[in-house]
């Protein structure tokens, strides 16, 4: 194809290509009829998709008679989304197919203040064995998305003064991947990875949807109109430093008293638990102690969920969403975190805001990040612009 | 025009049409360029277009030689938005052409408690002579858009459990509307339209934006990803009960304690002030009261301004947006109002969020909510799917 041909053609085939999205095979007359295209032009444009191996002719099966009709649909396989999902001390690796399911994943320990060769490296040398046992290559990866535990420039995929990540603030993140693997890259902060992972497991579709972390941080990914929201400078849900009531005279590490975070992160609740004479250090040691059934243990994470739940009270008024799991380390503790949460809310956020309202914890646990990298890859590399940018490099 | 063939010309008419919408006259050959459309097909879908009345050609005007390409645009004028803001005491009745522009607006006393015949009678009543001095009928209308002081489902346009308005709840406002003008019918609370007018009248274009009313009560619009956000109920931006930490023992009318607008709201305000020995009712006499300069009045302003700082600080951590918008009657007091919102914003806030954040008095004043509900209805009107609906009643 050529330039200003390709162009056009490449739009209007990945326009054709969002209505194959959905799975459903298709036969021409279809989409000739729902787009309007002449089929002339149809058939030029599906040839488009299939010359990227995106779709291919479904067997027609049985026939009751005659010639049955080509049918069109999408590839799940044809290509695979390779997700990152980078924690201060984890890295998850995982392998998707086209529709989001996670094929293969793998977890090691990194120190994320490494910086970001080694722990971008590390993630790297994880996946190469994962594409072999899928019996692939760097090639077969259509888009890269990656989770980081800080704040990140979204359209830039540059960390944006991330202060557990010494050594990563502006790193170019897409241009280290361009010298290994020729695919887009995509970065987004930690818990915006996991409100699109735990948002594509929900049960039935939610426009509004908040997803909460709580474990050494407290942050939020909100979704609103089925969209997630990243605010003006990309920070929004960062809800670890509102105000709570109990919180006078806590001083918080970012300088104020009284955040959230201050009284119901991980770290928080174990400082607390530590001046009853208990052991804990973190999140993890406080779950271990909940499971355990220790009660001084329990009714911390309790008012911790009050402490939450007030701040999400207020989050409920503002956004009214229909759903809100909860995630992060902390959620292990399961119903106590929980049951204080509900107590506040539905004590103090409007009924008819609270009526129809879904407080959970997060379905898909430790995979939400990994679910969502991928998700996020895919959403890019099959949209209009993506699809475009598949055909651009196809001519070349 | 014939069932499937109409469908169809309508819908790809109306993306054409999406494309003109900026009011920049464009040429047959650019139009098919950008759709990719053959110029044949362009053309027959520029005739439903013109048809419909709402594009034509453009006077060349003075050519450098040969015969000059026909150049095809929106009509502003071709047809007419009917925006109707009702407040609990008043209702103001506006015209605006196809880009928003008030072009004559009148404002007459109503007591939204009469219900929903009389109040909507009389804003007709007020439309009348309006569209005659214009030297249109009520056939010109394409759109009506209506702001009610209260929550309405948005999808039906029916309110929903209105609390200043009995009679209304439940209420078929579009289904009132058909006896009297075939046009279709957008109602939305106050807030909403109000933060659409308001958005639409800033200096640069804002995606992440949030209006809040202070009068009576207290109220917030969102505007995320550019998208006015409803949430889940149609009820996001209530943020007048959300606990502020100076409401301990303070009552509200909900029935909970220490809530936003029971503290300061205008009537709040006011209560401060009559303890005070100062005769001030309403948010009006409270604005008086500043007006002429009286300190206890602009300290009572100030300290409400605090409590809306507290609960502003965290919807910014919430929302990340890039401007705050104060309207509502109690915005009169001006500075004073803002005065105190931004001591306590910029304290609480993070600092990557307030950064580069607007906070200021809505510049719309009094007809924002008039130009929020011809936003909303020309919006509808000029949507692929209004155009469709023009373009259906058109081939009866």
């Amino acid at each position: 194809m050529t330039d200003g041909g390709s162009a056009l053609g490449g739009a209007d085939a990945s326009e054709l290509f969002q209505l194959l999205r959905d799975g459903r095979p298709r036969t021409m007359t279809e989409l000739a009829t729902v787009t309007g295209l002449a089929r002339s032009t149809v058939g030029l444009r599906l040839n488009t998709l299939t010359s990227l191996g995106l779709i291919g002719t479904v067997d027609p099966g049985l026939s009751t008679g005659g010639r049955p009709p080509r049918r069109v649909a999408l590839i799940p396989d044809a290509r695979l989304a390779l997700a990152i999902d980078v924690g201060a001390s984890h890295v998850q690796v995982g392998l998707t197919n086209l529709v989001g399911d996670v094929l293969l994943r793998r977890r090691a320990p990194i120190n994320v203040a490494d910086g970001p060769d080694p722990v971008l490296s590390r993630a790297l040398a994880i996946a190469d064995p994962l594409l072999e046992e899928l019996g692939r290559s760097r090639t077969a990866i259509i888009a890269i998305g990656i989770g980081l535990p800080g704040p990140v420039h979204f359209e830039t995929g540059r960390p944006s003064k991330p202060p557990l990540m010494p050594g990563w603030d502006g790193f170019d993140v897409p241009g280290w991947f361009r010298d290994h693997i020729a695919a887009p890259v995509l970065v987004d902060n930690d818990v915006n990875i996991m409100a699109l992972g735990e948002h594509s497991r929900l049960e039935r579709e939610v426009g509004h949807f908040l997803f909460v972390k709580v474990a050494t941080g407290i942050g939020a990914g909100i979704i609103s109109g089925g969209l997630l929201q990243r605010g003006a400078q990309g920070i929004a849900g960062d809800i670890g430093h509102v105000r709570v009531g109990r919180g006078a005279g806590v001083l918080c590490r970012c300088g104020n008293e009284g955040c959230l975070e201050a009284l119901a992160s991980g770290p928080a609740v174990a400082s607390d638990l530590r001046e009853d004479g208990l052991d804990a250090q973190s999140a993890k040691d406080v779950v271990a102690l909940v499971t355990s059934g220790d009660l001084r243990a329990i009714q911390a994470v309790r008012q911790a969920g009050r402490d939450l739940g007030e701040v999400l009270a207020a989050s409920i008024s503002f956004l009214n969403p229909s759903v809100i799991s909860i995630g992060g380390q902390m959620a292990a503790a399961g119903e106590h975190l929980l049951a204080g949460v509900r107590e506040v809310v539905y004590q103090r956020a409007m009924p008819l805001a609270t009526r129809n309202l879904q407080i959970m914890t997060a379905r898909t646990g430790d995979r939400a990040g990994l679910i969502g990298a991928g998700m996020l890859a895919i959403h890019h590399a099959l949209s209009p612009r993506g699809i475009q940018a598949l055909d651009d490099a196809a001519s070349f």
